[in-house]
């Protein structure tokens, strides 16, 4: 089933799988129920468990099992997703050291850096190895994404390196517009970006509450 | 002016100002020059100079001077918005050494961390200072944006903390909802969500792919 999930519903996919865990022994949950529960409007829960699962059955609502199953597959928590990271420098490491990912059925298995003073490093239990290491490890492992934390300068190289060991999703934190074939899936990371948007949106909130000072 | 721009255009801007800088002489541009010559869609630059800086005169465009100096105003690069974190592990250490952000007007001046074997260090070139020395700083140095990276537990008294010192915006990195008084902008930062939805993107690529190839 081909479909399009946004990243704000996608956000709350965890929630409602979370709610459904407990439900034990209900054999059907209606939307409105999941949305007073959770405090949520109807309407969007409505529309984010259509996006995710189709719609449920008028006056009954979901078969509780099934929704759940579903919102597993979507999140992928009945197996994880293998990602690794390329460029062990304190961005990847951060990355690798981080436990949030396992929620959104993420797994990140390691990471490579062509430092040797950084490689058999382990943070938070995961390797960091070299890079002669990263084509093998990636096939063994069925590795589907690869995150790139190097400078710009390494960024097209290592997105080569990652294409070629059959990833099909680059997750681009470099400041550099890599280029991949057709099929790959490229997300550009910029947390630069993400700052100055916050900068703007607090500078219009204070214009506009001077404005209603006046 | 009060306005609301979009993460997107916010993000060519910095691409337009660096355009309008090499421009010398040039007493008037239109949005039909800036486009050809940036390979921008004419429609998405006149959109974005509009957001940002109002309605260029029909058949001149705009006064080259006027719209460099709208860019500057909005981007904050004629003088750097002051930035902190509160954190200084692996995330906040990555912030702090991360060179990209003077290209927003954004000046990350320090980290504050709890922990005093992590004060006292400087990444690139900038210091991690005991939490103690946080309002003085932020006092002193006029900062109105917090970095919050720190664990979920640590987010809202770290919140507070700067909300206390007179900060307007935070950024904020812990899996935690803070709660903030009214008039503070909260941005919440989600990378695990950020790779989930790269995550699930590649997969309905890959699936759509499989469509195609039938």
């Amino acid at each position: 089933m081909a479909m399009k999930i946004s990243k704000a519903t996608l956000g709350r996919l965890p929630v409602y799988l979370q709610y459904l865990r407990n439900q034990i022994g209900k054999e059907y949950i209606s939307a409105a129920a999941i949305a007073k529960e959770l405090s949520l409007g109807e309407v969007q829960v409505r529309k984010d468990l259509a996006a995710s699962c189709g719609g449920g059955r008028p006056k009954v609502g979901y078969r509780t099992e099934k929704l759940k199953r579903s919102l597993e597959e979507i999140l992928g928590t009945d197996k994880a997703v293998p990602v690794v990271i390329i460029g062990a420098g304190r961005l990847g490491q951060a990355l690798l050291g981080y436990s949030g990912f396992a929620e959104y059925g993420l797994e990140i298995l390691a990471a490579f850096d062509t430092d040797e003073s950084k490689t058999r490093l382990f943070i938070g239990g995961k390797p960091v190895l070299p890079v002669s290491e990263f084509s093998r490890f990636c096939g063994e492992n069925h590795v589907q994404i690869a995150a790139l934390t190097v400078p710009a300068a390494s960024a097209q190289e290592a997105s080569d390196l990652a294409v070629g060991a059959g990833i099909r999703a680059v997750w681009n934190f470099a400041p550099y517009r890599i280029s991949v074939p057709e099929g790959i899936t490229v997300q550009q990371e910029n947390l630069a970006l993400s700052l100055a948007h916050l900068s703007v949106t607090a500078s219009v909130s204070a214009l506009e509450s001077m404005d209603k000072s006046w």
